[in-house]
């Protein structure tokens, strides 16, 4: 019986065999990943002011690059996405890329028609160079002492990459949430390297709304002791920050979907029926919260999770720009911008916006509502939808008609 | 220079003046709480299974109840809320009552005319036995140990406080949130009793939208290892659970605010200008956010706040009374419901429902919805409008037009 326990002694039971971080090491299966070494010769040096040297970055690709170069694709990740973005699970490390119902031969981002490349971003954890690298300095993961990076720095990364790949001109740059940062400041920092943009469920700036959110999960990361100052490399499975990390996980989970999306799918549902008076007993969605949450700490590094929510904290594409208007005036590309109709998290207004002001200041602007209960995590969800527009407009750029 | 730091290491400085808990105990200022004994002779059976005697319930009055006891109004308190619903602060312990713009002189709630009842709720930690009572089986604070309480556990306190008070009927009882779920019990609890009710941005049974905010919230005060099991009264200041507690509530507080309203009043302004590429530089809302948690973690206890969260978790009006529907029929009290439209945590068709619902059964019910940009927060926030829509009710109560 539940109530004879004590009802606020015991909060969830966590798995004990999850590892202290989810980050990709050397030495670990590489799947489809491949490798470059990127500022090799002198550091990058960052946007907060920091610089960083010998920075690898992991990515994959599909499809054939055309011998003029003239088919790339590049597809950008959300946070706490990687470079696998397509490809069903064959087995291998990886799993199912996150957009594989977009990205394949004869759908939206067509691989028999385009070299279709995704890099994990500068950060991450998954290949590029991280929190979770070795710090050249101690010869230990850099943990604490990784320096904050920005969306900006982010595509610099991706710049060095494209240029090793002998890619001059992306003919796109597409992606959702953190993914649409990156599209946008690639069409601000290089408009002579974009032949078109789809920034989908993003925004120009992060809210006072989205920073809330990032912020409070960095904060529950940080309540785990085992957190320990982001130094956790060495503890054994289950000795790490996951607990803290899943719960910050939960919370973000809640903020990708929707009401309405929670309410037809759980309800009041209970994992186990009348054990319901427990302080600790849970309902479906408990249940379905903590799933995720200590999935993604087996899949992750709690530390990039901290780096790369500061970096959307800090995305702004006004910054030294004088605003949002005078930034979008460097942009040549078209534009085709897509919003999930139930996004609470990145409001449809914020993607009415970058359409608004594309328009203002002269470009070619395209913009599409997905209806869907999904939430911000539509992008994701609804494949189909956001494919049979991205295709479209992705065909249009390639015939040359746009 | 914010780069100079490791940016990962130091997350937010907290202030280590915060007891360990805000419970009041005998022996603190009192204020204009008056205390009664409840269940001294047998205890009360919690719905839970559990039993809980000698209760002390907490309460202030104002006004005057007349000879006949038929202007009585019961005030129920939301989440973090408590006895101290009206009054300008004078300097006492208490400071400005919660609703202190509906309640009093000539106001919505009119002190000149009713007799106004607001009770500390079981489970609390203002006066009412809660978690950090002295649990008479170890003469220690129950901590872990107290019981798991529902909302109709929390009425049938205020049913016994009543008839102390020689209250057979209330003229009314209202509240918001947390107190619109009493409302709605106290009418389907003791129909008889109840002559009108006003739920206010709340719901018949909390939907798996709000478990996930509450079910997280929970486990960050779990986390924090000086939450200690629930064990942490006898730590000096700065030594409890308030870094957890003060994160769930800045949590908590996004969820009962807004985008539009943040935006507005924070947008992407700094804490200290430029100052922004370290890891723990703060925005402005960070700022506001910290200060709310800490401010909470000052005046509350944590171990109330998982307690009355797990209360409303198990709020359903139509448990153990086939449905929702079924559970109104019972209903006999006209009804006025009221939402926030900008309620995301709340969301205005929950109180739609309602007002169906209670129209469906052939109850009188009005409906209507506060326009306010402050989201849940709003039925605090908008007294002038709150009060307008509730005086004219009870007015008309009062008058015998209802």
């Amino acid at each position: 019986m539940a109530s004879d326990e004590h009802p606020l002694s015991h909060p969830r039971d966590w798995p004990t065999d999850v590892p202290a971080s989810g980050a990709w090491k050397p030495g670990d299966p590489v799947g489809n990943r491949q490798f470059v070494e990127l500022f090799t010769e002198r550091p990058m040096m960052l946007e907060g002011g920091e610089s960083l040297g010998n920075i690898t970055c992991a990515y994959e690709t599909w499809g054939t690059l055309s011998p003029t170069a003239d088919n790339a694709v590049l597809v950008c990740h959300a946070l706490t996405g990687e470079s696998h973005a397509a490809g069903q699970n064959t087995g291998g490390p990886q799993g199912d890329g996150w957009w594989k119902d977009l990205i394949g031969p004869g759908l939206a981002i067509d691989t028999n028609r385009y070299f279709v490349v995704c890099a994990n971003v500068l950060g991450g954890c998954q290949g590029t160079t991280g929190p979770a690298s070795i710090n050249p300095a101690t010869g230990k993961p850099f943990g604490a002492a990784f320096p904050t990076v920005s969306i900006r720095d982010i595509v610099r990364v991706q710049a060095s990459m494209a240029t090793h790949l002998g890619i001059e001109t992306w003919m796109g740059v597409v992606g959702g949430s953190m993914g649409g940062m990156q599209v946008l400041e690639w069409a601000l920092m290089y408009p002579d390297r974009v032949r078109s943009i789809a920034p989908i469920a993003t925004t120009l700036g992060s809210s006072a709304w989205q920073i809330s959110w990032s912020a409070v999960g960095r904060m529950i990361v940080a309540l785990d002791p085992k957190w320990n100052g982001g130094d956790y490399y060495d503890a054994a499975p289950g000795q790490g920050p996951h607990v803290g990390f899943a719960i910050a996980r939960s919370l973000a989970q809640i903020t990708y979907r929707s009401d309405e999306e929670f309410e037809s799918r759980f309800g009041r549902s209970l994992v186990e029926p009348h054990q319901i008076f427990g302080s600790w007993d849970r309902f479906q969605v408990e249940s379905y919260l903590d799933y995720h949450g200590v999935k993604l700490a087996r899949r992750f590094d709690a530390n990039s999770y901290l780096t790369l929510n500061k970096a959307m904290d800090l995305h702004d594409v006004a910054r030294n720009r004088q605003s949002r208007q005078c930034a979008l005036e460097r942009l040549t590309a078209p534009v085709l911008t897509m919003s999930i109709s139930s996004d609470t998290l990145y409001h449809p207004y914020q993607q009415q916006e970058i359409h608004d002001l594309v328009t203002a200041v002269g470009g070619h602007s395209e913009y599409h509502v997905v209806e869907s209960p999904f939430g911000h995590d539509g992008f994701l969800v609804e494949g189909d939808a956001v494919g049979a527009k991205l295709g479209d407009f992705l065909e249009r750029v390639h015939k040359g008609d746009l």
